[in-house]
């Protein structure tokens, strides 16, 4: 087994976006407020299915205080996982798609882009794909556990031992995001939809990821268990989640059809040789934007082209082990200036084409791709 | 003008639900453990658009430390709504519905049931009228504002002043959602699918009404801004946003095609007169299930009874002033035992055809209402 090149992808290809032009037949002005410039395909959406249900969930008992001092108290569920999905007519045999968002955000980054666009999600489904859309366990319509927020207030836990509630400023996001070096100031080619920031700027929930959930995030079992219940499926995550693919992928590799690391947070370099023959299973696609050798604004935190290098060198590792791991870097192959933000980014359906090829040819037809 | 009675909606049509025949032909057992209990229709949903966006929204500069203290201090939006939605092929003059949740809830509410079925979400649309499913402001998809919580933990406000965080026990919602008397003992008769409680349990998130959002809820402004953006549109609240059509319709009532208030925790009562002649312009139904006089299990607040009649009071004044409002109760006309949770109820959709056949002849033809 050997990957091969996404060059034949070439230039032309990724900007004529022809495949885009068959379910787009959009017009709008380019900038995004809300409702208004919400574009609409020329051609209708026909679904199977659509509907969301909930992945896992622990019951715990609580207290009245805990409850926040109305009803009696008694049990909750928390932990459990929102997923909303989209099943297409007519696309039964194709491989589902789980998108995970990344953090301080919610299932809703998958959705119409911030300029009205249309969202990964849908293009999927149209392309043929059931698509399934969780918020993280923490987070969204997926809730978070209150209690200890509560016991605080009720002084019965000391303040300074609550989890922190992360959000990301709007000057933050223009570097980390990589949309410009500084706020304001854009890169001449960026594909991120700038007069639109306002509204990538709504998107932003409260993420209490770092210390108000268990640990490791009860997210990677329910993109596990997910996968198992549907029989297989592709899990793709983003940025913080980055990584869940790969997590959800050792708790049970055989629900693994592929997995899609777009922009991840990190690349594990401490797994063992076992975890790395188990990865070596399945094919695993990485993306990333450009801009990657930027100052992030984030001090602490690993520059994105460091989380490439990971990146590059875990494919390395699942390569020596036999596996079909690559890595996609819609840069190198003529598409310049996108974002961290790559799904909302002005060419993301070409940018979704190219994932797309890469599950047609190495998920749906396993047996094409093997010598 | 004069109401029409619902008397003519007879039993047998409501028991029979030859509407809810036509599109659903489902099967399934009856207990709910999440995608595997999902129904699939027998016939596709297609749809012109869907997608989703956000409404309202403010600018506010935090510090690092308000933002969870990873990266720099700046500016971020809050109090924004998320909205998604479904418009139908072939749907472009029907009235759009838009559907808000209650409290410790989401618009999960109105999506694929607690056991499986099809939410009223999907059914509206395919009763052929658009649909707007919002999370309110402070909740899910919408986010809240997170600075007092980070402040709290940084010493710089006292946890006392914290808001508090409102969930429902499990125990809680038998008596006060009206599926029976105590945990454990449903009403025999009773319309709540029991064994799918968990499932409902799932979709509890945190509740910061009490505190946590500016008063009035910016929901209010959100509701009527979306509802003037859709050039008109039947607004329906549940619970605790029972009540938000009429302060949405109050706000802009040229933006409102009707309301329509779902088991509404609370009517005012001290509605100036002018405001009255405003709502006497507009349509209103209000929906109440069944059980009403019974305790909730907060003896702080008042019986579902008790907002009944104030909900009949209501009308009154409202009629007086040569308006339209009425009631509907589907256990005066033969439905016995609707919870709370109406819109999950397993007669929820021949509760819908009677929230639908009231907009086609209020609503989408509002000429021939009028004698």
């Amino acid at each position: 087994m050997q990957s091969q090149p996404f060059s034949r992808w070439s230039r032309p290809a990724i900007l004529a976006g022809v495949t885009v032009a068959a379910v787009l037949g959009v017009a709008g002005d380019l900038m995004a407020q809300a409702l208004k410039d919400v574009q609409t395909s020329d051609t209708p959406l026909v679904l199977k299915a659509q509907g969301s249900f909930f992945v896992g969930g622990d019951k715990v008992d609580q207290t009245q205080a805990e409850l926040g001092d109305l009803g009696p108290g008694g049990h909750i569920t928390v932990n459990q996982m929102y997923v909303r999905y989209m099943v297409p007519q007519g696309g039964d045999g194709n491989p589902p798609v789980v998108m995970v968002h990344g953090a301080t955000l919610t299932g809703k980054s998958w959705e119409t882009t911030p300029d009205g666009r249309m969202g990964w999600d849908e293009y999927f489904v149209r392309r043929g794909h059931p698509v399934y859309v969780p918020d993280q366990v923490g987070r969204g319509r997926s809730g978070f556990n209150q209690a200890v927020f509560n016991n605080a207030r009720a002084g019965s836990v000391p303040a300074a031992s609550l989890p922190r509630w992360l959000r990301f400023s709007d000057e933050g996001v223009w570097p980390n995001f990589r949309i410009g070096p500084k706020p304001g100031q854009p890169y001449p080619d960026t594909q991120f939809p700038v007069s639109a920031l306002d509204e990538l700027s709504k998107q932003g929930v409260p993420d209490v990821s770092f210390g108000g959930i268990p640990t490791p995030t009860p997210t990677h079992k329910a993109l596990s268990d997910l996968a198992a219940q549907l029989n297989g499926a592709v899990l793709m995550g983003h940025s913080q989640s980055g990584s869940f693919p790969l997590a959800a992928a050792l708790l049970n590799p055989a629900a693994m059809k592929g997995l899609v690391l777009v922009e991840p947070g990190t690349c594990p370099a401490n797994y063992t040789a076992e975890q790395i023959a188990t990865l070596a299973r399945m094919p695993i696609l990485v993306v990333f934007g450009d801009y990657r050798d930027t100052p992030t604004g984030m001090p602490s935190l690993p520059t994105w082209q460091a989380r490439f290098e990971a990146c590059q060198a875990l494919i390395g590792r699942i390569k020596e082990a036999g596996g079909q791991a690559q890595m996609l870097s819609p840069a190198e192959i003529g598409a310049r200036g996108n974002s961290h933000m790559i799904m909302q980014d002005k060419n993301s359906l070409q940018v979704a084409d190219l994932i797309l090829k890469w599950i047609g040819e190495r998920v749906s037809k396993p047996s094409a791709q093997k010598k």
